[in-house]
């Protein structure tokens, strides 16, 4: 066992952990959800990534000296290769703006920089975690750096998902170019369409989300390194924005830049609540996806049923041979949890005051959470799901045989309320509307039946009038 | 009165009303919230350009012959002139996707047009409602073009007030350009800044949202005019879409173009939850700035008292004298409705389904709250507020002068430790820090007193160390 | 005109204004949503019942004299009568923690009252706003009581509509007891019930509501009138508590009895936090039966089509005849209203401070919206939509007759796992169970024809093994 | 390996695992979080609890024999000790209802009592996971029921850890209880009240939460055991219900008791909706405790300061000495976690359709969340902090000696005006009250000082007029 000391006392550490005193104090204080930082692991390499550049330009503008500056660097590079994440002890909530996981990253690499050195841990005379890892540094700088680096890395990850599950939307699409079926509004039998267009929609919709998530990144890569405590730069060399902030572009490729006004960029966590919103939006579309599925797929017997998803497990542990849509199911859920989490981020934003916003830790969980479940939650949608689904070709085919909505096509000819007058009454009367049309002496069945060619009732121009 | 009817049956109208069935049968069907849409002139008028926009298309491709195109336009540019108005009589919260809304508008324009021709209201067979007015459109495409352009004007009134307000706090930076104070992190005493940077902060921020919603507001011209029922364009003519939404654009003012995927954009109302994560974005910020500026002004004997608020209104029915800081109070109160709103949203738009969203009224009504709220409170608090605000000179002063936290300008002479030895003894003890110093032998009163220059700290470089 | 003045200044107030100098100025700081305390009548009568209590003790403990009480007692019986509501002129959404809505109160009934003395309004020496009507009192106990009472009222209102509407479900649960159905669960088709128990579940879902809701509404009955300024009782005579509080009680028929710890009961607003927890509830269930109305309503041809709602209006502006939920529709966007409210609700509490919460005024506003939106949408939900449902009895008669999942009472005496193999050929080659079973060799058509009576199988003990 | 198959197929499974093929499928089909039903150790309690009261019903009742009821119970016993909870491997954000974790349930101890029957894993012919540990059972009935369960004994753990921490403040407010303090509203200076009073009102706002949380708990005992599939019974033997339910009762020490309507009850989610509801209230309380206790520390020089927290690790990696009010803020970060986690679950509970809820698996997560994350927040919040704090009694002493706010007791002798005059002038002269009041001609010095003795200004009654 080792000793380690702060301003309030002296704590006992164990011989083989590379974390010290500050992260000893800070595992005491929070001890809340039992998930530690290691559990992000795009949080630790985009630390990894800020230490070492700060190293970088603190060897630079003369802060430290070389030996340190390559020391802490191998060190960062041990925990970008995914080393000693285990070390990363601190409760994912936690008080304090992130000064704790700050000061966990600061002992381990100080510590592990002291090996490389043939150095005991602990020998901070030589690397000292506040003096020379943090050095022009200060939580308040780096952990929102590292926070929307992390955020960034995460943003791709979930932007590769949604390609691959609007992929397979698409190839369904191509698929089901030509099967007709009757369109639904408001629950309500609407106009005919073809599977394809429905399957490109959701396609389409996907593209959309895809591109403005992509565009929306750029709101993670203004930081605030160099502004250190309050945004001002004290303690920082003149110049040391400069440096540091294209090395840190270099060596993560994350296209960070400065903000522009770093003292509102240390408190301003405006760019979390927009980026959680775009989630959000991605949240409420993927949900809305997965209930037209589940909505679509239901029966087999009595619900929609113009189509099947692939059976995936049995649906019941009472009802034998049961499918249930557990896939999109699993979606739903998700897509609510992202936008409980929105609400969390809204708070916690809101909350922070003055020169800094405290609350970044619940932030950053947060936004972990929401793009992750995200992610696999497409992909099992996409390879559980959607690659799988099939459609009910023949109850399609049946119900545009008999559909009675097709008569809106016939608005330009023989206007809406003549129309609705045939609508009606083959509703009630549960005959054909040709022959209701006969009947009410409008035009022949022949004549409707010439015009109302569902295939060519899916786009423009189908019918049109001589104004 | 007169008689009209739908498939449903016969209602009689008022002679006075410019409405008719479809609107007389809403009012009864939603007697919710007793405000109308009315209350929504923007709406109106976006509904008045895409009527117009559509009546110039309809003409141009034959769907409706000169006279009718007239008349209809000529009815248009009153309601975008402001007048009929008071003749929106549903409520603003309505089953059916907007429909009533559609119909309603419908309505008062064959009955204007039919004006203008010299004609009777409901002379329905010379301009139907739906048959020209609504000609190659639906509800599903005309609602939610209209509710995005209505949803454009907000944003503008809005990016008005926001610049008005931001103004307001960048020459509050210039006045306090050299008036010192401690910067607070997590409410404790941290570092020097000037009061100045603290507003410019402020505006910093504001300037980042207007950014931020100036540049989302193109979502809301992506839109759906020429899809029709489902998207699939049933009923327009062939080229109608290429005709409208230029035309549209050039009426209104508002740069719309046509979504990529008609079918997918009848019923995506993603773009709703994004500009309204925008809005929650901003509202967490203003919402933060005001909880600073009632923590700044707190006091004015037991509390901050960096700053004065400019006394409004007596504060109190009890306490005689007291200035409540009521004006940011409000703003927070705005902000929290706007979050709220968010929520709503959300769900309204997770919850559409198949081909159409039938909540978007729900979402339109919120959006305006937001929009107005927003832009209303920002005016408040720049006249009301900001643009009076003084500094309490001589207490920032006071601080300065006697702050322990300067101490942080020496880590990179002394090194962290030392410098947290200084400044525990200084506050357990009541001592300038400069005597602590000597007493602890680190460094002569005369040699801090020469580094630590309050003025110089507000800015990277003021120590450097020489490693 | 007449001049009135308080410490800020003097303002010129019109000559038929009950109204004086406060709320003129609140007037010009809260111009946020155009709509005034007056469209809260509630609250103006639950001020009114505050005001002749406060008037009543205040007489009783000598801290007013009798003609002042008298005046006062006439005024505040206006006010409850429904009278000067016009009056009340300040925003609903307002700062001050609702300072100006009491002063509005205090300067009506002390303008009301001179009147009935025969003097001049603004004869302030006789009846002042501030020292008699208000004597005693603070706005921050006057309001949050009035507040409590005026939602414990909208209370009482939504209970009356909740009940009203389960009384529809009930019949229709009586008019439906002996139509089957296939249950769906995950809306995949399960096992049979009647659709009478499925609108008897409804009322059942709405009974637990109304019971949570009477029970919950206690919370609006613990008040802190006495508390004064800050819950110290400064300013109130000794016994005041002790008489105002009965007598409120009594006058408005409210059972409202003082907190135990005055000072947490001034700022603490968990209770309405609570309350529209419990509006969420109901709100999430309303939409969930609004859901599910819809869905089975849906078709009528391509759809789940078990029941028809009611037709009330014209569904669409292009499809003829086509009819929508449009009444359910309104009440999911209402549900989506309150949920929202609750975040707002929930934020505005959150944010108090110390030994206030200056944001009640958003929350009384949110509160009031989302009792009375509530009540309104269960009345058209009723008397619009439920009471005119009908059943498809043809088709759920022969959904009954060829339903795989009726092979679930068999599990007690072929097991899960055989009973799961009929199922899945059943639906795999469209042949009825009876005689996949006996192809299977588990059992004959006859034996299970005889056993599997859909009537009893609505019930527990259909089936049983011998073990 | 041994191999298992359901109805779509064969899947091989370690040897050593107890959980089975329905499992295996669900660990596929779910690689959401990584988070497994193994973290809610109470649910799994609460499901062996379900299970051996389901067993004791069952041999009662005819449908499994004795040698299975009592393999089945040891295997719950085990559960309820603690063992074999690693065997819950499904993911807790799953489709399906809660199907794979009962699935999981009934595998784990199907298998472990075949075990006890000294029978090879698998052997599902003498103990099958559906046909006997799940007889007379289905997911929808005890899936809701354990769910519920397990909120119940987190509500007592919360519930302890509440008083806990109540219990702090009470000493609290004893040892403060003769420390006078100005109080504050809207964070101006308000009357005078005891730092003893202010903790008092903290212990009585828990108090209150704690009374209406454990009257909610009831919410959490009304459950569908007996319903099976649908609500209807179907499988369960005559009789069940009122055996099963007592016994479950007994044996878990939960009050439960059957739902008045078991098909509302099997589809009904209000219940959660309703307790998060209250822990959102409790969440808003603790976050207002939290953010004013960091108020009244905050400084130490710059900020209100009547306060001190313990000093708990060091606040700054760049700041030396600063402490930061860290214990507070992670609670503040759990409370907006809570409040998300509310919005989550009401959409889950919102989406419910039909006969069933297929999204309680979040909701059973997000209430775990929410009750365990608040309850290890409040225990760190009372010993690390609430239980170390110390008044700042100098400073107190000095703003109660020179305040302006006092003059407030002299209303119902001088009237509101002439206070108000006196307010105003003392603060724009900073000359004492007592001076500017003789100044002002209103009474002499010494008869103002005799009147305003703080400490009695505390309460009620402290100066009346005579009227």
């Amino acid at each position: 066992m080792r000793q380690e000391h702060d301003f309030i006392g002296i704590k006992t550490i164990p011989p083989d952990a590379y974390w010290g005193v500050h992260t000893a104090r800070a595992v005491e204080n929070f001890p809340i959800t039992g998930q530690t930082v290691a559990q992000m692991p795009e949080l630790i390499r985009a630390f990894a990534f800020v230490k070492k550049a700060a190293a970088h330009a603190n060897l630079q503008l003369g802060a430290i000296n070389e030996t340190q500056a390559n020391a802490i660097s191998k060190a960062c590079d041990d925990l970008v290769a995914g080393q000693l994440h285990e070390q990363f002890v601190v409760d994912v909530i936690q008080g304090g703006a992130g000064t704790s996981t700050n000061m966990n990253a600061n002992e381990v690499i100080a510590n592990r920089a002291l090996e490389y050195l043939g150095l005991h841990k602990g020998r901070y005379d030589v690397i000292h975690p506040n003096d020379h890892v943090n050095a022009s540094q200060s939580t308040n700088d780096t952990y929102p750096t590292a926070v929307k680096m992390a955020t960034y890395f995460g943003i791709q990850t979930l932007l590769a998902a949604l390609a691959e599950l609007r992929g397979a939307f698409e190839a369904k699409a191509r698929e089901f170019a030509n099967i007709l079926k009757i369109g639904r509004t408001q629950l309500q039998d609407a106009v005919p369409m073809t599977l394809g267009q429905e399957f490109a929609a959701f396609a389409a919709m996907l593209a959309d989300d895809e591109r403005r998530l992509r565009e929306s990144a750029y709101l993670m890569c203004e930081i605030n390194m160099g502004g250190t405590a309050i945004g001002t730069g004290i303690n920082a060399p003149v110049g040391y924005v400069d440096v540091v902030t294209p090395k840190l572009a270099e060596l993560s490729g994350v296209p960070v830049k400065a903000a522009a006004n770093l003292i509102a960029a240390t408190s301003d966590t405006g760019a979390f609540v927009d980026i959680s919103g775009v989630l959000k939006r991605i949240a409420a579309k993927l949900s809305k996806i997965s209930n037209d599925l589940r909505l679509l797929s239901s029966g087999p017997q009595a619900g929609v049923a113009d189509i099947k998803l692939p059976p995936r497990q049995a649906g019941s542990s009472i009802m034998p041979g049961k499918v249930n849509p557990v896939i999109p199911e699993v979606m739903n859920q998700v897509c609510f949890e992202v936008i409980g989490n929105d609400v969390a981020i809204t708070m916690a934003c809101e909350a922070g005051q003055l020169q800094l916003n405290a609350f970044e830790p619940l932030v950053a969980w947060a936004l972990h959470k929401s793009l992750h479940h995200l992610a696999s939650a497409c992909q099992t949608l996409q390879v559980n799901c959607v690659e799988g689904i099939v459609a009910n070709q023949n109850l399609l085919d049946e119900r545009i045989a008999e559909s009675v909505t097709l008569v809106t096509a016939l608005n330009p000819l023989i206007g809406y309320e003549k129309a609705a007058a045939i609508a009606k009454a083959a509703i009630a009367t549960g005959k054909p509307i040709a022959q209701v049309a006969e009947d009410l002496g409008i035009m022949s069945q022949a004549e409707m039946q010439k015009l109302l060619v569902a295939e060519r009732l899916t786009q423009a121009g189908a019918i049109t009038s001589d104004k």
